[in-house]
């Protein structure tokens, strides 16, 4: 009898039938022989809807005071599910992540886990009981509320899953599992039996919306095997783990991601630490860096460019023109209508070519490459937004994913 | 420079608007030259619309997940009125009850304050900020979140001013103060400048509805000072607190209270422990018994009369009928459309007649009185509900109370 974590996002629980459907599914779980623990986000809108309640009596809301507000959402959640699965007349018991001992750093809204104690959630899989978990928060050490920002829920389960060594951390959503490429652009997608955790990252770093990166890098670091499936249906979903069995494929899939946008700061002197005060500068201001090109110095002068996310565009152009000031740049460019197509896969290291391939189906179809970035599985391509569309198109169809 | 305690009900907080209001009123009393602890309650009609949500999923929630949720209501309020504290400039944290460390009894959905621990609140008023504290909800000895039940929010405020041994303890309300009957069915209804705690406390558990009896007992036991007053206006309100100027009045009010039922068993053996045994197991079952009457024997046999508060009743009821097959009393009889009419005063007791006097109003107006229960400082009467109205005013007439 092993433990498996499980974890349901807002979608799932957005109103009473379907927390009633999230209650079957665990109790059936528990009723094959496991000790379930069970992570849950806030139902449907309700943090868009505390959000609103914030804008009204305040333009800025404190950090602390939004982790303060944001939180009621899963502690919501947690009550309601453990109701459900109580009125179903199992032993059941609800913990905030607080409670639970769910420890991280002082940051509020982007909180780190840095500690999961598993005492009480363990004294209560003893006493045979369900446990459910309030995603997306934790306390500091000054034991106030932190939440854990984006992917915050997912990372959560994770953690759980490896301070318990759990069998497996069950990511239940709205898709089957991880595709080679979004089934609703690439109508041959398909859906992928396991991928590794590097494949993953890639992808969830690329735009697959399935799983935040944040939540793959935790299980990798503490080889939790993870499953990303359906809570709408019981088909088996995708696989994540360390040694994933390729399938022999080179590339595993397409993704792509609309939220990005460039920067571009032109005419930087030429010399050793110019990156750095770039990029530190952008760090301390915690604005996240995606792909970075530098651009062959002439005459004693630098381009360079970068993509952020589209969240942390105005503070990125922001904390750009300081920079720019600074060093004395000539200018600064930017372009929000660009978009990140790229390739994932563990077998691309080991095969020369693979790039070049994407490059061709890219030319093919007439679409311009603004920039490039390549690891050891996986190549980006940034493109105009109004090509993206038809580059995952023509990338998969080069590849013969949907084979 | 003393340190204030304020209270706001769910009235006082039920929107945006009011919230920046009660921020206004917080900082004018900062600016006063205090240091200032707010307790809040849930905003408006949030708690009915968690227990609608608990009822989507189950007809009978566990009580420690009931508290799970429930408890979210004040933390949203906490978290909006730091907020809006914010936003005005000033310094603000805002604490829930757990964070405080109001440690209460296991019992859920009813716990009772054990002890405040002030170490952090003080903290934060020694570093110059405004404390906002969520009312009605503390922790027990699980770490488990409890609630306090009526009068929760109020009797919250009252312990945090003990443990830090504040100036005063304001309550704010949608009332003035305290009133010699309320005004809504007596016209002339004139405010106190002061009452006792054994009078409010006589008031509070005889339906006046401006203070919970709880609060006030605690606030006598560890003489808090308490001030009740409107947070609509500027008004002084009403003082309670030990030693109050009476005005020379021999009688301070006239109460009512329409949420009473009236329980009685029939046909009890008249032997000792009787009634022993009756109301022990009715404090089991926790059904709070207000008045108690027990008929003369007759031919060994006793009836025993009882109130309780309506929410009470069922519960109560279905006690009893365990508790008179039991015993094998001969039978039981019930009336919901009671309720209570009291007068109050702390110079009662030495004044002979004043009861009398009491009866003799009613009788004038054709009232029938079904029950009576009279202590030091108090006479009251259960009577008809349909008669309560006429009762009061012909009470607070016959006292010259309106004068």
């Amino acid at each position: 009898m092993g433990i498996i974590v499980q974890k349901y996002g807002g979608s799932s629980v957005a109103n009473s039938e379907r927390i009633k459907n999230v209650a079957r599914r665990v109790v059936e779980t528990m009723n094959e022989g496991h000790q379930v623990v069970t992570v849950v986000s806030a139902l449907g809108d309700t943090t868009d809807e505390l959000i609103e309640l914030a804008s009204q009596v305040t333009d800025c809301p404190p950090e602390r005071e939004m982790d303060m507000l944001l939180s009621t959402g899963e502690q919501v959640s947690i009550a309601l599910l453990a109701m459900a699965i109580d009125q179903m007349g199992y032993p059941v018991i609800s913990l905030t992540g607080p409670q639970v001992g769910i420890i991280t750093t002082e940051t509020h809204n982007k909180a780190k886990i840095l500690n999961v104690n598993n005492k009480r959630i363990k004294e209560a899989l003893d006493k045979g009981k369900i446990v459910i978990v309030a995603g997306f928060q934790g306390v500091n050490e000054n034991n106030d509320i932190t939440t854990l920002g984006r992917g915050g829920s997912d990372t959560t389960a994770v953690a759980v899953a490896a301070a318990l060594k759990a069998d497996v951390c069950e990511i239940y959503t709205d898709v089957d599992g991880v595709y080679t490429a979004d089934p609703r652009m690439v109508v041959d997608a398909r859906k992928l039996a396991e991928v590794s955790y590097d494949e993953m990252l890639e992808m969830a770093s690329l735009g697959a919306k399935v799983l935040h990166s944040r939540s793959v890098e935790y299980a990798k670091k503490h080889d939790v095997v993870m499953h990303v499936r359906s809570s709408f249906n019981h088909h088996e979903g995708t696989i994540v783990k360390g040694e994933a069995k390729m399938e022999k494929m080179i590339v595993s899939g397409v993704t792509c991601d609309t939220h990005t946008a460039k920067i571009t700061i032109k005419g930087l002197p030429d010399e050793p630490g110019i990156a750095y005060h770039v990029f530190n500068d952008l760090a301390k201001a915690e604005v996240n860096v995606d792909m970075i090109v530098q651009s062959a110095g002439r005459n004693g002068i630098n381009d360079i460019s970068f993509t952020v996310e589209e969240d942390d565009f105005r503070k990125g152009l922001e904390m750009v023109r300081e920079i720019a000031e600074k060093l004395k740049a000539e200018d600064i460019g930017y372009n929000k209508g660009v978009a990140k197509v790229s390739i994932v896969g563990a077998g691309m290291a080991s095969n020369a070519g693979v790039a070049a391939k994407m490059f061709e189906a890219l030319m093919e179809a007439g679409i311009n490459i603004d920039m490039i970035s390549t690891s050891e599985i996986k190549v980006s391509c940034i493109v105009e937004e109004v090509d993206v569309q038809r580059a995952v198109e023509v990338i998969h169809k080069k590849f013969n994913l949907g084979e």
